[in-house]
């Protein structure tokens, strides 16, 4: 991900705004949560909340700390959903639930959420703008909180009648809707108006999208040294990706069969896995998501087209082919 | 708990509030949290809203929405702290993560905290006034959930070293924090100065203390039918109670040993559970205990002694002895 210069020196500094917030807390309970920011990651939200700020006008300086919110609740959730998918590695190194326990990995995501809202309701700002800033925030948490109950309820409830318009709503719930909220939080605070704020809020939302189903191919054909998790990890947890929604509406029933019962099964066998892969493989599934994905980015760039040109707009146009040429 | 008659109206509509509220979302990931509150509860914390917003000359329909918030908010840390504490029964009935699974149940305990911070900020408040009360509200939930933090955080280090300074800094994080909330959110709202905020937050907190020592002795020596959690839970749990804190200070050598090895065992087993209350009973640390959850509510009575005399003011006192008395 190639941004211009200027936008690096703001991305450390939202870095220093987290690790200060976490610094200064009861070591017992947000001590761990230093460094499992440390470990990095793509920081896709905050430069997205800078450029689309940028990209209407406003002075990236504004959005420093809302965009240092959004990353944490995005990390907050990592916490809480690595505990749900029972994911032993996040970043390459253990989740936290398995280097400390349930009771402690829980507690610590909650005080991260805790933390958050601390911070989001003392930011400075009128009131009334500040109230409307946490409308948007707290809509956008909760779309994010649903998309991934409803793909627990499925798992769940061992359904596999998940159509691709289903697949959709759930992850412009889990992933686009945080992704979405950076670009329009940037742009609100920015001063942009309605019609930028809505183009800006759809572009993050593709991408949003776009990632999702990049990150459910990367999971089955990535490469661990670069993507950091365990491969064919959604395998294991019977995860209705895009891949597997498109392949049981159209592969045979013999496949269909053999994928729903290593679905179902959670088995980490890398034979079982394999099998899925080639089901998925076979049915032309992971090509069609590919496709997908390119095409929610084409949809996104087209919504910013009509932004101001300039470094932001083409940074935000860079990201955009980012989520779907990434391996990582 | 008797309260006077005008008071009981108000609670049923704060009942009708949160089951309004999570009956408007979708069932697989709201709908165990319905039932989950109708398993009704002491409603401590609606109640002391009401009337400390009654005790300083408000209406109780001005702290209806903001009552039923707390509410939510203490049901939130139910559902979380069950599943950290691996409890198997709420109120006479299995708890949610051993009805529907850890990850659903942690889930939908994040989904009711993003949904009560959604409510709360949309109260019909001037923003000004609304970003207050949102202020002491987020401040409030870090003290409860960095409380359990700090107790999680014992049990996982082994650390019997816990002085009764330490334990009571934990309750009042842990419990007292939502108990002072409810009082000084409801005198807030009334409009009343700061003075008789402060006054109602302490009364609060002290009688939020003395609930939790009450608690902590009923979770030893209360009856099944009435407490409707398991009975020693707190021992398999491992918990530094306040009886066990005071036990561990003066108890014989022989006796501690006995004591820390079956808390450090999280044994199940009724001959262990026995001996530990065994220990602490001969050591008189149950008498201790309710000693100062009685000498807490006294002081918390004291607190708010120079309010006007009314029904709300000898409700808040009945209130006080209640926490004490309770035998569920």
């Amino acid at each position: 991900m190639e941004l211009h210069p200027r936008v690096k020196p703001h991305l450390s500094e939202i870095e220093r705004i987290m690790q200060d917030e976490l610094g200064k807390e009861e070591p017992r309970i947000y001590g761990m949560l230093a460094p499992f920011l440390k470990r990095g990651g793509k920081r896709i939200r905050p430069a997205l909340c800078l450029l689309s700020c940028g990209a209407v006008g406003g002075k990236y300086e504004d959005v420093l700390q809302p965009a240092a919110i959004i990353e944490l609740f995005h990390n907050f959730t990592l916490v809480h959903d690595d505990i749900e998918d029972d994911s032993q590695f996040r970043r390459g190194e253990p989740t936290l639930h398995v280097s400390y326990g349930i009771p402690i990995a829980l507690n610590s995501g909650d005080a991260l959420y805790t933390l958050l809202w601390n911070k989001l309701v003392s930011l400075r700002l009128p009131p009334s703008r500040l109230v409307k800033l946490e409308q948007l925030y707290a809509a956008s948490f909760k779309r994010v909180v649903d998309g991934q109950g409803l793909e627990l309820a499925w798992i769940k409830e061992g359904r596999f009648d998940v159509s691709e318009e289903d697949y959709l709503a759930m992850i412009y719930g889990k992933t686009s809707a945080l992704m979405g909220l950076s670009c329009e939080a940037g742009a609100m605070i920015a001063g942009g108006g309605k019609r930028l704020r809505s183009a800006l809020r759809d572009y993050g939302e593709k991408i949003g999208a776009a990632f999702q189903i990049q990150d459910d191919v990367l999971n089955l054909t990535g490469d661990f040294e670069k993507y950091k998790k365990e491969i064919g990890g959604d395998i294991t947890e019977g995860k209705r990706t895009f891949m597997v929604v498109h392949c049981l509406a159209r592969a045979g029933e013999k496949d269909k069969q053999r994928l729903t019962a290593i679905l179902s099964s959670h088995s980490k066998e890398k034979a079982d896995i394999d099998e899925a892969v080639g089901i998925l493989k076979a049915s032309g599934s992971i090509d069609y998501a590919r496709k997908k994905a390119e095409k929610l980015v084409k949809d996104a760039k087209k919504r910013i087209g009509s932004l101001k040109d300039g470094d932001d707009k083409t940074n935000l146009l860079a990201i955009a082919d980012y989520v779907v040429n990434r391996e990582a």
